[in-house]
């Protein structure tokens, strides 16, 4: 709830956690949990969930700007983002990768001079 | 390029403000810079991505299981997962938002019990 | 049920005329028909549904590889575009075009020549 | 470029047999016709651009309704739900199945009372 950087990293870790402890072999229960379920249900429902978020963030987006990117319009965006990043999470979880393994690759990229980002991209 | 929650954070931070330099109003020049590409194109262009690469995460997911989870495979997964919060956030600063707003929503949420969790979800 | 040319065409306008048929303004009741709630539900509910089977239809493809083109995994591909297909044509009957607009449109690029083709392509 | 019937499933099925003739095998060349060469790229290529579509034709909808649903913008539509329906024909003739399996499956849920439309929806 806090803003400051080190916090920031952080919540990113303690969700990490958190979706951990959330599978099955770790105790994690589907009748009480919504992500111990999808861990249940298995990748593909992890997977259909990410589609879902990813088109809910672009009806978002262009709710956003048919509405003068009020604050309230915004807000929307934000939070299908945190949705979209929160099922990336769970994915990663389900295949033994971490927030951490996404940021450090997002690291690795914009330590890359302006020159190298150009090259990296296959389709810019 | 550390692992260490703080420069973790710092990450985002970074990538946040260099995606503002970027902007066309920030001198950002759509010849030598894929983000300033993106930027002059619009909003489409931006969301056309988040489709395109949450796509490639459900597809290099699908690789990785078939591979047996083999690493090469999960850091498939991990890089486009990085291409899908990277375009995120060029949405977010598109639209005035950041990563830190994401982050502080996932940490709203961290914050809600397990009851609360479920509660929260609408289509659990 | 039939595979003759005719009889194709004559499901698409038979499809086109049932979804008339449960808009609200035509009698459809969002509690006896799933498309009749859909229609209730409004435009989201419906583009929500093109993401969700556009990502099925890319597992299913991924899992009909996998299955080295096993029948059954591919009439799952089969089966998710047509679920593809079918909320497509409830977003047309929503908006007011129908799927002989599709077609047409389709006919219409059959039309041109390979360099057309070619040349129509933005992003070929 | 007719509306009646039976033209229009000519249609799909004329479709249908020039993207066979687009195969590698039938002599398809990838520098002549944008269809070989999504052949020539593999599956993931093709799927990618069925992500993209979906994602165009909700980018469409949302504009076509900020625009009042004005002609130009429902074309718009039509014109993106034609791309989408046209990439799904590839991945079809590509897992060796057609437009005519498609329309079948849609024939078989016509046949289908209302009672049993509901009940065939998974997630209805």
């Amino acid at each position: 709830m806090s803003d400051t950087p080190t916090s920031q990293a952080d919540v990113l870790a303690r969700v990490a956690q958190t979706l951990e402890s959330r599978k099955p072999e770790n105790g994690g229960d589907p009748d009480k949990s919504y992500v111990a379920r999808l861990f249940h249900k298995g990748d593909d429902a992890i997977l259909k969930k990410i589609g879902e978020e990813a088109t809910e963030t672009v009806m978002a987006a262009k709710d956003a700007r048919a509405a003068g990117l009020s604050r309230e319009a915004v807000d929307k965006v934000v939070y299908e983002v945190a949705d979209l990043w929160f099922h990336s999470m769970v994915l990663l979880a389900r295949l033994g990768a971490t927030p951490a393994d996404v940021v450090n690759e997002l690291a690795r990229r914009e330590g890359l001079s302006g020159l190298q980002e150009k090259a990296m991209r296959r389709d810019g």
